[in-house]
């Protein structure tokens, strides 16, 4: 299985924000839109191996995760919008504390950070993508199980990537240029594709 | 210089869209903004040394051609809201027949298809990015002008490729899985931006 987990520093974590402004209403959910497109969806289809979850930091006080599920997620448009609103419709129906409940095929959300999100992760290599790391395409991505965590346009607190490295994880990088969260995500899942074709 | 063209065999040239229905009322304009994002915006910043044509083929009686030159563009918004209202001002502007005319910095449209785009490529080695073709990692990228031309979520029309193949560009793909207009995109400009760093 393939995991990205992409840190929202500022994005809201309950729904209210506006369509027609989702970067200045939402704490900049654009970015991990569009991260999720290039996550989850390829051309004509949906990428069945693999998982995103969405941890969403806005409000300090009251973090927000939501899990979107290759193998389950039924029609998912690319569109920015359309995105937008299936994850302002996940995150507006109740969740629970620090357990994932579906909201719909293939999406569920929780109440809590990415501390509540680790039981999911039991297994998986870690790995952190990070300018000026070991470059990915020298890196062993051999493991069955492989979870990636990126920032989003902030990059990553301190403290959340010091405990990610402190539960193993490895630093990469995806090349000389510092790229957009979506542009990551495609590059490491084609350095991945590249090496499930051999 | 780094040049894309891609071409939406659907796309309205007229900016006659609905910002709350993007995909179904232009033509699916938002697989080819996704594409204008992952193509000149990088992590807080313009990519200066990339130019974008998006050809727009949904009228065959009237093709338009957007130009968007990442050395002269300001106030790039990523998301695709933004995106879309900045193409859409453009495509309401006037237009000459032949002639890429300025409608603000950065930004151009011409009345025509690929024709008339090609004077601007003399010179520029030209490449078509289509599944199966050789790997991009193995091929010579050392031309000083390059330009990539990839087609949208229908591909490209039979008719335009086989032109482009024969004023001389060489086929490249950029990995396993047929993705995205955008992703490829991203493929590309990673590797060229890795050839740069040495």
């Amino acid at each position: 299985m393939r995991r990205f987990v992409v840190i929202g520093q500022k994005a809201r974590g309950d729904g209210d924000f506006l369509l027609v402004d989702i970067p200045s209403t939402s704490g900049r959910l654009d970015s991990l839109l569009s991260a999720l497109r290039a996550c989850l969806l390829v051309s004509h289809g949906v990428r069945r191996d693999t998982v995103l979850y969405l941890v969403l930091l806005g409000d300090p006080e009251r973090p927000r995760c939501v899990r979107i599920t290759g193998s389950a997620a039924r029609y998912l448009r690319p569109d920015e919008r359309s995105l937008a609103v299936t994850v302002q419709k996940a995150l507006r129906a109740p969740a629970q504390r620090g357990q994932f409940g579906e909201v719909r095929p293939g999406i569920a959300t929780l109440d809590g950070g990415l501390e509540q999100v680790l039981p999911e992760l039991q297994g998986s290599q870690l790995f952190l993508l990070e300018p000026g790391a070991p470059d990915i395409r020298d890196s062993d991505l051999s493991a069955p199980d492989a979870t990636f965590l990126l920032g989003d346009h902030v990059g990553l607190p301190d403290a959340l990537r010091s405990a990610w490295l402190a539960l193993g994880a490895r630093a990469l990088s995806v090349g000389p240029v510092a790229l957009h969260t979506a542009d990551a995500i495609t590059l490491v899942a084609n350095e991945l594709d590249r090496r499930a074709a051999g």
